[in-house]
């Protein structure tokens, strides 16, 4: 299994560790952080999967460099007017495949379960990351980061970063 | 820890890559690749809680061969009258058990989220794997796989497998 | 990444164990195993994510020793009047920290689901482990766990250990 990434042991453990600090920083809600866990030219979208699978552009949301997460952010934090709540993250399945001009693609699926005030736990979204993952100064930062969701009505309350 | 295959490293990468090529399979509707996880003599049954811990032997499905497998999928994809729908599987929790006469004994818990058309996801089945791992030709196939969901309630619904 | 925690493989794998061991017991209602997953003097809290995040004191549960939680599943199995119910447990996103005095701090995203007899699976409870853990006679042991749940409606039928 020499040079097989599937079975890179420390390749591994890295990106599930990615995963994880990725997924508890959006679900502390420290969304300063999220462009972070991105490279200066990135990609980020939030597409449905029937749009994914049929090959059409049409994204719920879609980002190209870190300067548009940041405006997102801002967006969330500052300008948006919505009811808050809090997500949750479970990510399961994680797929490292080949590694190619440097960049580690890497597949999992998700589950977001959503809670607004008073109100109790419920799915929110669920799909599949399909991502690029390189490495800057030592670190691994998304490049790409495409979230495919199931759900076929595109909700209009998707606030924050999934 | 010399020899026990919880903390085998190599061993536990590679049931893990299992379990997420299987997960993958299922979900993105490959099914003819379903078959493949399997050896040509298995079991794969899905079956109630209540039945398995009184030991009853009902299942909600039950097949006993590779072919029987095949013949599940040309009747999901072929034969079968039913409104598609999405899965979503996160597995979590697995425990890797003792290795007997070449088989490994694995477990872990499954939830299944389900998409309709139109419709917002939602939690559909939930349980546990209680499998049988064997190698053959360098690849790690389900010998046995049984998949026991806490809902007592037998859904008529269960199209695609879990 | 010598030293690092997070990249130490065996030990990663130990309290991958740990967490899928804990939930093995929970999930088939073996209580009486729950209270040897912690120390003889420990604290196990679960606690409304508002409070927590707040630093109020106020807990659903609290327990400060292996002897109350013995006594909560005398509770459980013998004395409390409550309607049972499945639980189904999915943790994701490990992060091990920091080794201060013996003692690994570890989180993770939980998810359970219920099931009542008769009824459909549903999201029940899901949060944030914040645990610390250590070796006692070889085996990792829990000296806290606090399981801290995003809904902030107190479900006044939390019956089972989470």
């Amino acid at each position: 299994m020499e040079g097989d990434p599937r079975f890179d042991v420390a390749l591994r453990l890295e990106v599930e560790d990615l995963y994880a600090r990725y997924i508890a920083c959006l679900d502390q809600r420290r969304y300063d952080e999220w462009p972070e866990f991105f490279t200066e030219e990135c990609v980020y979208k939030l597409q449905p999967r029937e749009n994914f699978e049929r090959d059409l552009p049409l994204c719920t949301l879609s980002f190209e460099s870190r300067g548009m997460l940041k405006d997102r952010v801002y967006g969330i934090t500052q300008t948006l007017f919505h009811q808050p709540y809090y997500q949750r993250h479970l990510v399961s399945g994680l797929a490292i495949g080949a590694v190619r001009q440097g960049a580690i693609a890497a597949e999992a699926n998700y589950l977001v379960i959503r809670t607004r005030k008073n109100e109790p736990s419920e799915v929110f979204n669920c799909g599949r990351y399909f991502d690029q993952i390189v490495r800057e100064g030592g670190a691994l930062l998304f490049r790409e980061k495409l979230a495919v969701f199931d759900s076929e009505l595109i909700p209009n309350s998707i606030i924050y970063p999934i």
